[in-house]
Parts: C-alpha cells; sequence; structure tokens
C-alpha cells in the first residue's frame, strides 16, 4: 500500500480527510495540520484546524457550524457573557475540555505533537494526526480597517469582514519540522494538498522549512477548494478578489505550481484544464463537492486513484 | 451605624456574612476572606473560599454541596474524565466561567482583590468581599499517609481523610495586608470572626502581616464553629482528635484567646461559658446552627447586638 500524508487546515482538509481515512489502512494515512491559526484564548491553547480534523476524525464534530462538537451546551459561554468576559470565539462546554486538557499538558512540557497523539488516543482517532511544527507560528492578517489582526480574530470575531491587504506568518523562520512530520514527509508516496485556503491553511505548512522543497521531490497533489469561481466556505473567495486576482481553481494551482505534480479540481471549472496542463500540472476533473459521507469517500478515492497513476507513470 | 469586618472561610463563614449582610447597610459591612487554600488547578486560579462567599452573596450558591454554583452542568467535566484529565476538582459549566475570567484578569496584570472586586460586580454582589491578601498563600497539610497535601487536595481529592499530623501556610511572611484590607480594619468597630475552621481558614487571615494585633485593639468576637463536640460540616472536628485535643467550644476560644473580646457559642456548649469568661472574654450563649435563610439572619443579628453591647460597654 502506499504511503499518504495530507496536509490540511479547518473544515474542507477535514472533509477529504475522513474520505481518505475510509479508504486507506490506518498506517497508511498521516494529516499534517496548519497551526498558524492557533491562539491563546482565555489562557487556553486553541488549535482550531487540528481540533476540527480531529472531532471530524473522531465522529464528533459539528457538522452544521463547521467548528466545535455536536451536541455541546454553551453554559460556560452564558456565564462569561454574563461577566463581560471574551464570548466572540465561542467554546462549548464539552469542547473546553479539549482545550484545558491541551493547555494543560503543554504546561507539563509536553511538545504540541506529544498532545496532539495524546489527545488523540483519547478521543480514539486512531489516524495519525501531527501539527505542522511545535513551535509556535501566527496567522496575521493586515487589514486597513484593524490594522494588524490575528487569524481568529479576522476569522471569527470579525467574521472575514476586513479587507485582506496582505498576511504574513509570524515566527515562521524559527518553525522546523517535527521528527514525525520529517519521518512521514521522507516515507510518503504520495502527498495530497486538501482543498483548504490556499494562503492561510496551507501556505503556512509549505513555510514551515524545507517543506516546499520535500514536497517537489514527491508525488504531490491538490485539490481545488474553488469549484467555479467561489469557495465552498470560508473566505477564500473573497481573498482572491482582494488580491486582485478573479477565483478560479487555476489560480489556486498558480500558487503550488512549483509543487505539486496533478491538480483535482471540480467539473464546474473543466475548462481550465488547458492552463493547468501548460504549466506541466496533470489535471483530473471531478465533482469536488463534499456533501455528504459517499461523496466524501468517493472524491478521497478519486484523489487516491488519480495520484497512484501518477506516480506509477513517473516510475516506469 | 457601626462598621464590621468579618473574616470568613468557606461555607459556615458564607452562611454568617450573608446574615450580617441582611443586618447591615451595604457600606458598613466588609468580608475578608481566607485564600489560604487558592490552588490553581487545569491553568485556573480558582479562590475556593472567596468563591463560596461571592455564590452565597448572590445567591447562586449550591447549597446542597456547599461548594460551586446552583442548577449547574457537568458537560465540561464529563468531557475532562473523558480525556483522562483531571477530575477530582469538580466543576461545574456556570462556574468554570467564573475562574476562567479571574485567570484572564490576573494575567492582565490585575491583583486579586481587583479582579475579586471586579467579578462581585460583574454577579451583582453588593456586599465588598476583599481576599485576605494579593500575595500567593498556600495552606499545606503535613499527612504521614502522602506527605505534605496541598489544602485542595487534602480537602476535596482526600476528602480530609487523613491525619493532620501539622500544617502551614506557605508564602504567609510575604503577604501584605492590603490597602482595601488596612482600610476596613482600621475603620472597623465590630470585627467578627466567622464560624469557619479556625486552623486552615481564620488563622491564615490572622497570620497576614499583623491582622492579629489590629483585631486584639478592635472589639473582636469569635462565633464558633463546634456544636456540642463536632463541626456542622467540614474537618474541624476531626482536626481536634488528631491534634490530641477533645473538640469543645471553648478549645476553639482559646485559639482566638488573645485576640477576641467576645465568643458566641451553641446552647449545647452552654456549661463551657465559665471557662471561656475565665479568659476575660464574655460568653454568649444562642443556637448557632444557621439550617435555613430565617436562622442566619437571626444569628448575625444576635452577633451583631451582642458586639455592639461590648463595644458600648468598653466605650462608656
Amino acid at each position: 500500500m502506499k504511503n499518504v500524508v495530507a496536509l490540511a487546515g479547518g473544515v474542507g482538509g477535514a472533509k477529504l480527510v475522513l474520505g481518505l481515512a475510509h479508504n486507506l489502512p490506518t498506517e497508511n494515512l498521516t494529516v499534517i495540520v496548519n497551526t498558524g491559526d492557533d491562539f491563546t484564548h482565555l489562557g487556553l491553547r486553541i488549535c482550531p484546524d487540528v481540533d476540527t480534523i480531529c472531532y471530524t476524525l473522531a465522529g464528533l464534530s459539528n457538522q452544521t457550524s463547521g467548528w466545535g462538537r455536536k451536541d455541546d451546551t454553551w453554559n460556560c459561554l452564558k456565564s462569561l457573557i454574563k461577566l463581560d468576559s471574551l464570548s466572540w470565539f465561542q467554546i462549548g462546554d464539552k469542547d473546553l475540555a479539549l482545550h484545558l486538557e491541551r493547555t494543560r499538558l503543554l504546561a507539563l512540557g509536553q511538545d504540541l505533537t506529544q498532545v496532539t497523539q495524546t489527545l488523540c488516543e483519547k478521543l480514539d482517532v486512531k489516524t495519525i494526526v501531527y501539527p505542522m511544527t511545535n513551535e509556535k507560528v501566527s496567522t496575521i492578517i493586515e487589514t486597513d480597517e484593524y490594522g494588524d489582526l490575528p487569524f481568529q480574530e479576522y476569522f471569527v470575531k470579525h467574521q472575514f469582514r476586513p479587507k485582506l491587504r496582505n498576511y504574513k506568518f509570524e515566527g515562521i523562520k524559527n518553525a522546523k519540522l517535527t521528527n514525525e512530520t520529517k519521518k512521514a514527509l521522507n516515507q510518503a508516496d504520495i502527498v495530497v494538498i486538501c482543498p483548504s485556503n490556499p494562503w492561510l491553511s496551507i501556505m503556512p505548512i509549505l513555510e514551515v522549512e524545507n517543506c516546499k522543497e520535500i514536497l517537489s521531490k514527491k508525488t504531490t497533489i491538490a485539490v481545488s477548494p474553488i469549484v467555479g469561481n467561489s469557495a465552498i466556505k470560508g473566505p477564500a473567495a473573497k481573498i482572491f478578489f482582494e488580491l486582485g486576482i478573479v477565483p478560479s481553481a487555476f489560480e489556486v494551482a498558480r500558487i503550488y505550481k512549483e509543487i505539486i505534480k496533478g491538480y483535482v479540481l471540480d467539473t464546474k471549472n473543466q475548462n481550465e484544464c488547458d492552463t493547468i496542463s501548460s504549466w506541466g500540472i496533470i489535471p483530473f476533473v471531478t465533482d469536488t463537492i463534499m456533501s455528504n459521507e459517499s461523496s466524501k469517500k468517493r472524491l478521497a478515492a478519486d484523489v487516491f486513484r488519480f495520484a497512484v497513476k501518477i506516480l506509477e507513470e513517473s516510475t516506469t
């Protein structure tokens, strides 16, 4: 069986990761997750993308909201509101436990990789999930309206309304691939870049140390988060416009141009295949919308088969 | 109207404080609360005695358990248990908000007095509640079985089962009376030592700086936490036995001997009045069990009248 590493951000990434987990033996899938949107809130270390991936794999995610746990309650939050405390980042009572325990384990001196492994075990998540790095990286959104905004303030507090002028990943220069992510990447036959926001969810992972260089030597394929010219969820399409670019599948592929060998795009973007091919990237057109369990599995199976085909063609 | 300062620990103290709050104008009552049993749990600064006092005054306390909030839920705790996290100290979902907000405000650099004032305002507590000090003091219980135990581990985790060999207040030498407690004590006409555990709830307050000396110059009276030879709640009677003393009201009075002018004891301990009188302390016998709102008010009114009488007799 081929070893697959998936790079993922939040919701879109989690959907494909779940599909991959259904298609691959546990030992052949490793997920490396963006931690650029991690932050400290009410003294708690919160890793929104890691949490979304873990809750999704554990069958605990709230699929309606796209964040937090299903069937959660809000009694702590309601009491925080009565105390005029911070309440813009909504944490459910059950969800709180994960952040408390992560913060506790980190305070004991464990690194984020160890802590994530422990939490995955307790949540009965079999798939290996690694944070992209153990160092702190903070995605900062530069806006005219509010100046520099930490990602969660931009994304949640301001509901990604402010115009993004630019973005940066604070701490990225000191961020190292971990022994675990290095080993997983080295052993990977295939790397799948999930349909997450290319700048804000995937780029932080690619910018860690020599990650890009490693991926460029692998059978790396990406899945487009753009359908037609909009994003299924989140600010990706809006940011394209703000950067002066009409959103499209090939504009995402352009970002990954130097590292991907294959690119999966939606049937609605079929006419973009020529552009992608002209860059030496093999396109694969399919329905990329994952609205239920079976479409997640189906897309993941398609993506895997497509990648295996590229891999096999490149080695013969 | 006379100014009253009440010194209080947890449950017993809270009951009398509530009674005093019903009997006195807001501006004439200040409560100074033990913080020796404060601790950090799951990264949260928890002040059990301050919380009990504040929740009681806010009408939010759980009177059945004697700690936490009434009508609380336990979803975070249940999730912590599933994560094999720390769960021996049970924090309800609503209760959590208070600890999160306190920890957040302390991290912003506010001192515990300011933070407590803010939290009281938000909880709509009108009575002035001060922690005994802003510095950290940790009551440590010395046991044969487990060695040195921080108070909450002794009290909650081990349900005060281990035999107490001795106790100490770590950090007490660096603890200062705050400007607020100094002012309240200086302006006090009457100081009431509430029926809390004399060693573990009241002694830490008395040991802060020159608190004892200030009290010895005031009309200070204490209310016995012992009825017959048992304590209404908590380990007071058990500790007496472990220290080789048969528990009684006068044994508590002996602890306060140098600072109190009057002593309120239960009708069940009436025959101890002679001993107390022989130390120059004026005894006052009444029913000290506060099982409902009216008995709290009634005892508080009795205590206040008794103190005023001593005060007036001493000044004429």
